[in-house]
């Protein structure tokens, strides 16, 4: 394992609970879905009673005696990865069922369909179930801090009050949202069976209607076709998938990003747990870093650009030119980076620990600048002039507020900054049961 | 204008239509739909009568009032340009009017709604009316052709046969779903008017339910809020717009592509329509670039990368950092630059050449090898142990066809390839009905 | 201006000193570079004895007659903008002259060409110059607060401590070292004389040696050819500078990054100087905000993705496919950015104000902390078998220090943690003297 | 290793010869270095007699005794890889030379200083002698080729004639001037050894004059250091260093590109060499697909866009941030691309078929039209007034050549045209002699 090149091997998939990913994602993951798909060919043919179900029956049993091991020493031989899966199910079959399979199919036929399914079974069964568990991590979070008071921030500059649940909202609200772009483009995946070229020049020799059987076969896999294909599938439906993956990387990069600054040495209103044994850094025994947070901005910055490679793999010559055969095997990498990054955060969320003293002492610090913005306001509602530009000669001229016109209340109002939060309470609630409903948590 | 850098402002928006996209995309554009936007702002304050109908009214007259110079030189002054904008609007109110604008607003409350608004109405008043005249054009083209015999090509290399009606059938499927893809991503921009932080911190000090308040504001745009926001609308709705913007703009640069090869010297069976007094090479006269198919491509080149721009732009701190402000403002660039694809390849399509006598001669170079599929499908049908081989060997070894055990029939079909086109006209058909009917074309 | 959608345009170059970087980038500049270059050629014919002085005189004023408005009525007439600009100055010229014009030359002989001498000029005379004065203000910094203690921070965590020249020390070391990359790749721009697919023909049939013409012609401008053209010069020459300009906008990013985190509210260290009359926001009037570091910060976000662009114009189909056409034309784009990025942050840092309460305060704050690192090393220093565990176990398990067998000379060093900056001075001092020489400053 | 999901480990780097990579790229090669250059520290302890040379042997002998699975385990225990490395190390030596082991370094000194190493190593060893044997393979080809006459292209046009070597030429001079590129970013690689923020904190209390002993220890690993350094080595470095990998595979995919379409059914120019046993296509048992060349293309596709990552490492905070942490693990992968993307070129380019029938049947259909060249040439050279027009003319409107006023020796020139290739022989003969010598072949 150490002898590998890609960290995502030796390193960040080496865990035991990783192997839910790789049964869809591995090239042994592959190579059984490849078979899979190839069985359920033969299966839609005795469907039409083309071939009897014994045949289909048969095939369907040689999907689990292949290996990836004999695939590669036959594609060794013959240079073709597909065939050479053709070759190896063969072995395993009757001679009555062999010219069964592959029938009539050519290489994508079985390649795009097979990537349709596993990829669609893997966010279905690994990778939506593992979002949702961080989205309800982070319900619970906000609902729990819902009325811990934070200061606001823009500009990095403190702004006005807020509450840590509310901050926690907002990422409810966007991962919310790509979940469900995520089932989307997850359900929108798509497979065929249209020959070569598309156009079923191969099955018109062999099936009456292939339109029809196109669909009969991908139904049993849970897919369905475009409206049209060449020798692959069209990219799109992929590209709208990984960009739904990207896109939910950037929200968790967000996240991570948010928390890592607020356990700056000066702000701590947020730390990750560290275990005792933990070493911060090798030579500063007492350092206290945001590495999981570090960790998942950093994946972040590794994968986000690789989905450059799925928009350049929408251009393929004619009816199809072999440049994306490469590219295309690597897309798996971008769905293992959400992966990790949802489990890594998932853990550190769960456990992350809140500093309400910190808050507090931070909310202090802007407490004379936060009242400028309910100043400007009361003024500006009461019909002063000029209320914006009054309250910014107030700060930056360090005139005393006291000399401005204002009444009890008022001045109640912005002796409390710490009330001044608006409806984040509210928000935060309505965000969580929002979310809460929407996902079925 | 020539002093400008950016070629799509002297070279390629160059043109007077493009004033339709400029209403929209350009800084006037912008500032006067900033103004629109802060009118209906006081529309709703008058809507929850706080303010009195008049006020609202002469609120909606002063946005035809102010101008891109004026906001300019008060930008100048006190260095913010939404704030230049109101105190613009300001000085063509009555003083009663004056403390209704901008009232309890902060400036992306403005800004971010704006955008929503201006690239939706973009959309749907000029992006997605000038694809679907582009589709219109591909369904006229690929009906006509649908009966045109292609030899078709995987690998650059000749495979079996189609029509070139067929050919453009993957451009009708690929497009029609991007068509959608913008549609639904148009429809899902989001506004919102929840203050500095998102928590309605102003607005719980001026209005009762600012959450409704909110909702019947952005209504009035023919907008709707996200379940969470912070100073800025959550970034995802607008990045889901630009990917179906660039993901639109790769299949035009894939047909592009697959024209611009089509059209090489030795192929040659399309040709882009060249007027008499054209220029094709300085130095070169006699030369038939497909220069509009290239342009096509480079402008994909050019703007497929900046999308990257948006998802780094997923990343803002806390409740925002503002170093999405620069950025954010070159999104109208990408809109621009699928606007020029669509037109020119609209023009281009709807002149295209296409030579049959090409189209015949490329066919005939394949004649003898096109007959391996149907061949080998004929084979393995009638249960040849090892039909691939067979007819792999036959190619490779120069072995005569004629040993082969074939009947009467199938030498038939083996003998006019040109007929071995599958179902390329009844699915080009069906891909033409299909998006016809989508899209009501 | 204010129709333009590229905000380079209306916004960012929109200040009378843009002029000097319009003069090379703006389509103006093109067009006048590009007859200056025909004008260079029709001297080199002139230098061989070709033709006669005074053509190549009556060319040379010619190219001070053209304009960009005839240029583009022309191409509109033919439709290409090379031949646009020959017949323009053909029109200036006698009838003698006329033929000279483009002799023998292919238009990117000559679009290549301008390309690299424009570039390059303007990186000599604007953009080399202006880096040079950044960092000459960074230089002055850097030696004005060599001394001033700062605590130094990783993971966002303090570290131990160093002085505020070092900090910047960093990146004048940094942009020196790209300055240097800039000036190299600036240098190593070339251009080409070698005809419609780069073999001189047209050439062999004018000139005896077409590979000695060439490589006058461009020493005339300042240029040299590469080993080997096509129709176009390598792109890797423009992929190098383009890398450079790019790679030198990342430094200023993380410049402004660093000094933007170090203006937030809890750390306040530094501060962006701001006008009285500047609004903070439209809605909070207290706020001072880091503007330009965001904006600078905001523009890497827009264009360091653009660089992709030119390492996708790397492939181009054989003698060239002309789909790097419109996307290098944008190239100039990129130069902008960094020129105006390096403009904003020479005035931000000219200007800073460095906070030295702010600074002691939070060195303050880590004096606990910092003597974690000298008491490990001391430890190990003297024999200690285990020294990072004991001192991390001191920390983490909140073990007193003085339980630890220290002399009184290891004890003084820990109990004043602002000593502890290592060569900080020194090493600030050494950076600004290899600059300050190596560029000449 | 089926069970990886990285295509690099189950299938691209899949063979014996992958060894040469895996010692420098792989994690055991990554572990070993590690150990290696924590060595070569007591090394310099040792060279300042600050420890006995039994010690620094005693600690070199241990690098080899060392096991990534050991460092994973003990990893998996404390949470930090390279206190993991010392800790193993520990093990191996005596309680007098353990404490030696990092001493003064923090983790990052050792880290950058190792991926410098044994990135440089691995280009010295692996990379560059790759790269200069597909070089010598091209200028053999280019040399046996100098004379073959194939038409120019342009725009996927007929352009004029140059020479099959011409054509490779290009690929020469653009890859020997990518190998110097990469010779010098892999000569400029950095190491350090300046403690937890780069000013030497920890090293002052241990050695003299760091800035000396960091530059000794340098020495011995054949490295320098930069004019600064932080917690880490500035990342230009290794930026300019993958730039140089990236744009010499963009060089590659364009050959690539060019080849594959030269193997267009049409066009047959070239061929990839097949062995008798390859299967073409799973159905279309005829196919020659130009795999190899796609296979190249397709690998730019994935790598060239993960250059971005190393750009938007540039960004760290203050003295570091670690979010380039797991980014950095991934830059192995592209220099792997790199290699695979060359040795797969340098064995098909080695037999690379060249069919002479068909370029000359190619330059043939061009004959009536190439002429048109020299026609304007010759047209404009002798004072015709308008010799471009007149020849387009010729074309477009089908004027008969004949009626233009031509003599004998004019008339000759263009009736040969395949003798009009310029100076394609010479340029070729000089490319190739030119880079032989440059690069000692």
């Amino acid at each position: 394992m150490y002898s590998a090149i890609s960290p995502l091997e030796f390193r960040y998939l080496n865990f035991p609970e990783a192997k839910e990913l790789q049964k869809y994602l591995s090239e042994e993951g592959f190579i059984y879905h490849l078979a899979f798909v190839e069985s359920k060919l033969v299966d839609t043919y005795s469907h039409y009673d083309y071939c009897k179900p014994e045949i289909a029956d048969e095939v369907q049993k040689s999907t689990h005696k292949i290996t990836a091991k004999e695939v590669y020493e036959e594609e060794k031989r013959i240079h073709h990865q597909l065939r050479a899966v053709v070759n190896c199910m063969g072995q395993h079959v009757s001679s009555q069922a062999k010219p069964w399979i592959h029938l009539g199919a050519t290489s994508h036929d079985i390649v795009c369909t097979t990537d349709a399914y596993r990829f669609k079974k893997c966010s279905q069964n690994v990778l939506l179930p593992l979002l949702i568990e961080l989205q309800t991590i982070l319900i619970s979070l906000a609902e729990r801090e819902k009325n811990t008071v934070q200061i606001g921030r823009t500009h990095g500059q403190h702004a006005v009050p807020i509450t840590f649940g509310f901050t926690i909202a907002e990422y409810i609200s966007r991962l919310g949202n790509r979940i469900v772009k995520l089932q989307e483009s997850t359900n929108d995946l798509r497979g065929q069976f249209s020959g070569a070229v598309g156009a079923y020049n191969a099955q018109s020799l062999l099936v009456k209607n292939p339109i029809e059987f196109e669909k009969t076969f991908l139904q049993k896999l849970d897919l369905s076709p475009a409206t049209h294909s060449t020798q692959i599938v069209e990219p799109e439906f992929m590209l709208d998938y990984l960009h739904a993956c990207i896109s939910t990387l950037g929200v968790l990069a967000n996240l991570s990003d948010d928390m890592r600054h607020l356990q700056r040495t000066e702000i701590a209103e947020v730390m990750e747990k560290v275990s005792q044994k933990q070493v911060g850094s090798s030579t500063m025994p007492h350092k206290r870093n945001p590495i999981h947070f570090e960790h998942v901005k950093s994946l972040w910055k590794s994968f986000m650009p690789r989905v450059t490679t799925a928009y350049m793999d929408q251009i393929s010559e004619h009816q199809r030119d072999l440049t994306n055969s490469a590219s295309a095997r690597f897309y798996g990498e971008i769905v293992a980076a959400l992966y990790l990054a949802t489990r890594r955060l998932k853990r550190v969320m769960n456990s992350l620990i809140v500093d309400k003293d910190s808050l507090k002492r931070n909310l202090q610090m802007a407490k004379d600048k936060i009242i400028a913005e309910p100043l400007y306001i009361i003024l500006a509602k009461d019909g002063h002039p000029d209320a914006h530009e009054a309250v910014r000669r107030c700060f930056i001229e360090n005139d005393a507020i006291e000399n401005l016109n204002l009444n009890e209340e008022q001045r109640e109002i912005i002796a409390n900054p710490q009330k001044y939060i608006g409806f984040s309470v509210e928000k935060t609630q309505n965000v969580c049961n929002y979310w809460r409903e929407k996902l079925d948590i």
